[in-house]
């Protein structure tokens, strides 16, 4: 099967590769047009896989369209190829300058394993797919088990628009199966030149050691666990207490959880305003109705994770019991949380800990033990950050993206965004998988030195 | 000593990596008087302990001063960051868009390995070191034990650069040790956030393969083995035979064939004009005088492999002895070649294969069995590429860096260069060691949300 799909993209590589632009963009505008035909089919079947509600379904519906329609653009305009020329200079001693031009070629075939939590928009054409697709490579997508439905309806829209655009079959395949030997078996295949994936730290790291350690080691990116802390600095607690708690619940609760940005973490100083935003997330906490998490291994693994929280010395559960898929809010100390390093890892679910300091000196040191991770937010006035640059610098060396007054959860798709960071939320700090820049994970420089332009790549000429 | 130098640079990463890119500019540029002022002492002592020539020597001592002067002008000029922003969009439905700005910010502490075959252009203030100190990143120097008293001079040079900024000292420390134990408990080390490497493919992909399997995985770019195969098509052959040999005789024999991109290889179609070829090379190889290799070990690797070569079976010496650093041109067929795998691997010194083809045909299947490759190189007329279309198709997905009409060796320091190729010629093709786009390789992405303007990097407000 897994053969089958490679030497499928070998061969479809060798046109695909060389397409017009404009033709790459077509092709994605017509798997975006076909999934929106895709119509409440597609909704009904992803809520009763993976329990998410017709909203948020909808919306990632956009996003996933939205997505494939920027990633055309981006293929259409091509800047992205980086073009570099440096002509020939036929005088220079003590010898002429060769003429030099340089583009991104397609990396080749790439792997794309999808994600439980986005059955959309990270998954059978997702962003991940859009961006390798864009860059003219063909794709091998490992559908992820939790869905199968919603991937095969995906998947026909796909081959409906590989039809419409008279491609290669091979640029697109979808390989199933829950076992990890299927997942190792595709990422081990020497036809495979890439690799991207969305899921926990034990899988992608598995994948990302057997990546690395083929004969001809691959890039392979893998977005996995982030505790994205939240730190609420003395005036901002002050004057917004409140409305942070709010948000922080919100933010928590969104998707019951199951967000790669929910804020695991959260850091103050003890005061009467950080006690206040404790009993106030209490009360929401409580308030907010059990969810059903995507799938029964996931709802599991929350519940031990939420159980062996509860059991450390010095963890108090506030709000929740530590079983369903129910808000939790753990509370400590700044030195509990420094001796138990199993603290700093994500929970996949609806919790966080509120971390008491009894000084911003120990702010600091928390901020200083974390682990990397795709976001880190303040909140704070401009006096708070004044008063303390070095958490700025701190978080900065922790994290992707750096929030300011807001709340992590939602990811923009676009130029400027970065969603990727430090090990252990990635396994390379320099790549997103969202926005435009994620297409240039799946290509490689080519220089070309004194060709005649009839055997230059399009935009070399 | 390990310990100490990378927590000096963790310490030097504070002040350093935010350092305005002025600053940076201007310590480069240090570096690089500084290098220009050991003037004949420096020439003399790489002379004394590598065997290079003068005028390599000098040549080389421009290039890496030339080198350190081009990344202080992209370090100045700061477009290398490629700064994102979206603006917000306070009144967008169903929610507002938040500000983002993306700009590229140092990886952390870098480790570079020195090469043997640069003592200056790779070595101490080489290419990496430029690139990593451009980026914004300390470096520790592994020196190459093949030329200590030239690295300690360089390393003078720098530390003087290091005084007359007013930089921590931290920001470059020079290790040095011959044994392997040294080389991985750089890689290994915590403080250690990425890994630059130009040498053998075993020392390259132990340090690879230490560098992924890290509690935290990091980046590492190796430039390792290159056979660099030089195709020979029939008109240009025909026409100008006897260029393209003395042209192949001088790059193999450049620097006692000590280079990455000498070429090991070279493919034709049988025929009177490849005989003449053959004859043409026999006469100038024999013609070279015995060169001195960079070091014993060196030397003695070198013979080695020709006579490993020289058994072979259906493999001919027809200039050389197979002992000594003396030119060796080996002659066989495609089948023969095609047979022994180990024929693709690069062999470090001046010695080149002429594999005759009985058929275009088979041309494209010694094409197709080449493992990756900085470079290839295609010596033919238009109406030769015309004929052929599928060659150039071939070696593009096999090497970096394509040479129309030209010979591999002389590798341009500049925008549009790449000097990487898929595996085993690199661990990653998506980098090159040479010209300005290896500052990328030291630095990730950090985005921005709704922050201040004051609060954010320069190049973002």
């Amino acid at each position: 099967m897994i053969d089958n799909a490679v030497a499928a993209a070998e061969t479809a590589l060798e046109t695909y590769s060389e397409l017009p632009p404009v033709k790459i963009a077509g092709f994605l505008e017509r798997i975006a047009d076909e999934i929106v035909a895709l119509d409440d089919a597609l909704i009904a079947t992803a809520m009763a896989e993976t329990a998410l509600t017709t909203d948020r379904l909808s919306g990632e519906r956009m996003r996933t369209v939205n997505q494939l329609r920027l990633f055309a653009d981006v293929a259409r305009k091509g800047e992205w190829k980086d073009v570099r020329v440096d002509a020939a200079l036929p005088d220079r001693k003590p010898m002429r300058r060769p003429d030099l031009r340089r583009t991104l070629m397609p990396i080749g075939p790439v792997a794309v394993w999808a994600a439980s939590n986005f059955p959309l928009a990270f998954s059978v054409a997702g962003g991940d797919t859009a961006s390798a697709l864009a860059a003219g490579c063909p794709v091998i997508l490992k559908a992820h088990p939790g869905h199968p439905r919603t991937s095969a309806l995906v998947a026909s829209a796909i081959a409906r628009a590989v039809e419409a655009c008279a491609l290669p079959p091979g640029v697109f395949s979808l390989i199933e199966g829950a076992n990890p030997k299927v997942s190792l078996e595709l990422v081990r295949h020497s036809g495979v030149k890439a690799g991207a994936f969305t899921g926990s730290l034990r899988a992608g790291r598995a994948l990302f050691d057997a990546a690395a350690a083929r004969p001809e080691p691959i890039p392979f990116f893998a977005e996995m666990g982030s505790a994205n802390p939240v730190f609420l600095l003395a005036e901002a607690l002050a004057q917004r207490g409140d409305a942070i708690a709010e948000g922080l619940a919100q933010s928590v609760n969104l998707g019951v959880g199951q967000f790669c940005t929910c804020p695991g973490l959260v850091v103050g100083i003890a005061s009467r305003a950080l006690d206040r935003l404790s009993e106030k997330l209490r009360v929401l906490f409580a308030h907010t109705r059990e969810g059903t998490m995507l799938t029964p291994g996931i709802a599991a693994a929350y519940c031990d994770a939420l159980a062996h929280i509860a059991k450390i010395d010095g963890i108090q559960v506030t709000s929740g019991e530590g079983k369903g898929a129910v808000a939790t809010l753990f509370e400590t100390s700044a030195p509990t949380f420094l001796r138990n390093p199993e603290l700093r890892h994500e929970v996949f679910g609806p919790s966080t800990i509120l971390i008491r300091c009894d000084s911003h000196a120990e702010v600091e040191k928390v901020a200083r033990s974390l682990e990397g991770s795709l976001t880190a937010t303040l909140h704070g006035t401009e006096a708070d950050l004044r008063a303390h640059p070095a958490l700025l610098k701190i978080l900065t060396r922790k994290a992707g993206r750096m929030i300011f007054n807001g709340f992590p959860t939602g990811v923009e798709v676009c130029a400027a965004m970065h969603h990727g960071g430090p090990y252990p939320s990635t396994t390379d700090p320099r790549f997103t998988s969202v926005g435009t820049a994620a297409i240039v994970r799946f290509a490689r420089p080519i220089c070309y030195q004194d060709f005649p332009a009839e055997f230059l790549p399009s935009e070399l000429r």
